[in-house]
């Protein structure tokens, strides 16, 4: 059978039995004990070649583990799937300083690569919350955002190669390390943010930067949306690129979290809007200066109502916690989270229209809202404020079905997998779902990658 | 026939015979009669869905036409082909100045947009030589780069959205305006690069960035490669970002095109290497005291031999004409262009073991070198000094072998059209060509989508 044949080919220590699964957790965010025939644990491309090779011929479905910190049940696996993780591929095989890359097996952690390259004075810009336990291949399926895409971009911008195995074992050896490269079609975007259903990423190359040495920071206060908006320019423009985060709060979420027993509010608690924003550049005392006087001239020409800026790291960090830690909104339950995007314009009409969808079905219900805007990004986080069943479905129906008219997105940064497959129709037209469909087919005809996710 | 299905279709206006298509150019580097049996110039999507249906129903091969500057034979069609060219679909249908986004017509030339986004504030940040007639869908279709591509990334970097017609005549519409977007596969990746042998790309939604308004620009001279890399190393960490050309040229070149008669030499000629670098920010004044600084302190520490520093935008004109105008190595016949990337780290090597390769071969050769280096990218002028038949085959094997075993590219940029079809194993595996070949049998199973280019 497929357990014996597996540790024939990996080795015994390299596949774990259904009861050996069982002693994990589901995932990042769920205890309940793991599922699934066997775990392999390969540990280099040719492994996890052979291991698809065994189950190709077998028919048998295959479910790819990173870090398992993904928003979307998109690693799913059921009692009889076989889970490859690639947790034992978790070298960094190069830092080129000249280059700027580094070259990492896929099991890496976003961490790990962080640190490695900061001890060489470069950056590796993409982050996001769950750094410690999120994996640079899991990164590379989901096409991860986070919190510097406003600058730097999106996972996909910052792979230069990779190399991933196909349904039948195939490798697909493509470990670019240049920033150009024309030659032939750039098959490794098949495989960024496709979530595991068209190849299992196992080595990646992605580009570094050279490391910022200034910081400033500021929380402000807003009375228009347009003013958000028209802020956001203004920063873009005048401090000539060096804005690194412009994370809005709608009112209703900063006084959520600023309630008694949480954080306290730095700035008045009655505006409409407020927003954590950032530069880094290399020059502290001239950025400094610059940032002053940027904001000193926001506030003269009321684009701002109010600002506080911090005047240590400690006060930094404090600032951030209100926008990155929402614990209090989790006291009410349930508590549904979103991740949409759609045009900035379109916002404040699209939040409305939300809200007062909620409100007709649910008079009690809370919605909360935050958003990289500059991303195109907002999260919502529901409270129906109500009992019974079918909560998150007429739920996602609110949140949803307005996108389609203003072409927004389902997903924004977290995929598709499991949780939203079924909404996939709203955020794209059937030629399309047919043309994902026909791709699928054609890299794994038996479906056996991840089956049941994405499409 | 084909001509009179397609009249009857899209108009008699739309169609031109063969004569008619005769009096056209090539291209812009061949003024040679345009060959083909019709030349199709549809107005809308739907147009060019209706002449594929009758182009895939025929089994008709078809060639797609932008604006023809591309350098590896890519768009050039025999006189059985059909033309579609998107001439007509010029129109700038939307600037959205909060979102930073265009909507586009394929057909829309690189200099309008910039120009259409210049006049709200905004840059579109792909830049080239061709800017002029080059169009938005040639650049998707090719992946464009450039001189920005150090800041601002190639043109796939810059594709949010785009509408695309498969072979059978299926419309693709995925015109997504945000920076994020993760539901599900991102199909437009598959015409983005693939030179028009996948689909035809009909409009397009591209990121605009804010302008800048200030710019400081410097040509330097240097001893060694290795200080080349670092003093680029020196300038991204130290300009915060706003490094946005750096544009090395080898000794040799520098003195071919500055010797008498052409231009003038604005630092001795007898440096090892030149860089035209050039950053832009948003703060004139500061960042005219940083940049100074930072140059100041690369001088003080001997890691530049000498510079000048441009006084007028007329003097800053006079230098990159060293760089963009080197039509004094044109003197010499024949010259091959060559557009290849590499790992920074490898480009003293390389260029040293091709120019041994080329002097073995032919005594009195010469090979200029010039480099968008932080991109990874080199462009060679070889001059075989020599008389015979193979001249220009001979020069390939000389420029593109030794790329292999250090995984380089044959095409940085340009892409591989006809021109590099038959190199295309020196820097893609058996495994990754074959799937190529699969995309393409799935996509355009007849093979009429541009034939004979790329694989």
């Amino acid at each position: 059978m497929i357990l014996e044949a597996l540790r024939a080919a990996l080795g015994t220590d390299a596949v774990f039995d259904a009861a050996q699964v069982a002693e994990r957790a589901t995932s990042y965010w769920s205890q309940a004990p793991m599922q699934g025939a066997a775990l392999v644990r390969p540990r280099s491309t040719d492994d996890v070649a052979a291991a698809l090779r065994i189950c190709h011929a077998a028919g048998q479905a295959v479910v790819t583990h990173g870090g398992l910190t993904g928003c979307v049940e998109g690693a799913i696996a059921d009692p009889q799937s076989v889970i490859i993780s690639l947790e034992r591929m978790n070298v960094i095989e190069e830092i080129d300083p000249i280059g700027r890359t580094a070259t990492v097996g896929a099991g890496v952690t976003m961490q790990n690569l962080q640190e490695a390259a900061r001890e060489q004075g470069l950056l590796y810009a993409v982050d996001l919350g769950a750094r410690g336990s999120c994996t640079i291949g899991g990164n590379v399926s989901t096409n991860a955002g986070g919190i510097n895409v406003i600058r730097y971009g999106m996972m996909r911008a910052h792979v230069l190669g990779l190399e991933a195995v196909l349904a039948d074992g195939t490798v697909i050896s493509s470990m670019n390390r240049m920033l150009k490269n024309n030659a032939g079609y750039d098959l490794k975007q098949l495989f960024i943010g496709s979530e595991g259903t068209l190849g299992i990423v196992t080595r990646v190359v992605v580009r570094l930067d050279e490391a910022m040495s200034s910081r400033n920071s500021a929380m402000v206060a807003l009375t228009s949306f347009e003013q958000v908006t028209q802020l956001l320019k203004r920063l873009q423009r005048e401090l000539g690129g060096q804005l690194s985060a412009y994370e809005v709060m709608w009112g209703d979420y900063f006084r959520d979290v600023t309630e008694p027993g949480f954080h306290r509010a730095p700035l008045d608690r009655g505006h409409p809007y407020y927003v954590m924003l950032e530069a880094e550049g290399a020059d502290a005392d001239a950025d400094a200066a610059r940032f002053m006087a940027v904001m000193e001239g926001a506030l003269a020409d009321e684009l701002v109502a109010d600002a506080v800026i911090p005047q240590s790291e400690t006060e930094r960090r404090t600032l951030w916690e209100i926008r990155e830690n929402f614990m209090a909104l989790y006291r009410r339950q349930p508590i549904f989270l979103y991740d949409v995007s759609l045009p900035i314009r379109e916002m404040p009409a699209y939040v409305a229209e939300v809200q007062a969808r909620l409100k007709r079905r649910w008079p009690n219900s809370r919605c909360d809202v935050i958003g990289h805007i500059g991303d195109g990004n907002l999260h919502f986080f529901v409270h129906p404020g109500a009992e019974g069943e079918h909560l998150h479905e007429q739920s996602d129906e609110d949140v949803y079905a307005p996108l389609q008219p203003i072409g927004g997105s389902i997903s924004a940064e977290h995929g598709i997998g499991t949780e939203k497959r079924r909404h996939l129709p709203i955020s794209r037209s059937a030629a399309e779902i047919a043309l994902m469909h026909t791709l699928k087919q054609t890299l794994d005809p038996k479906g056996i990658l991840n089956p049941g996710k994405v499409l």
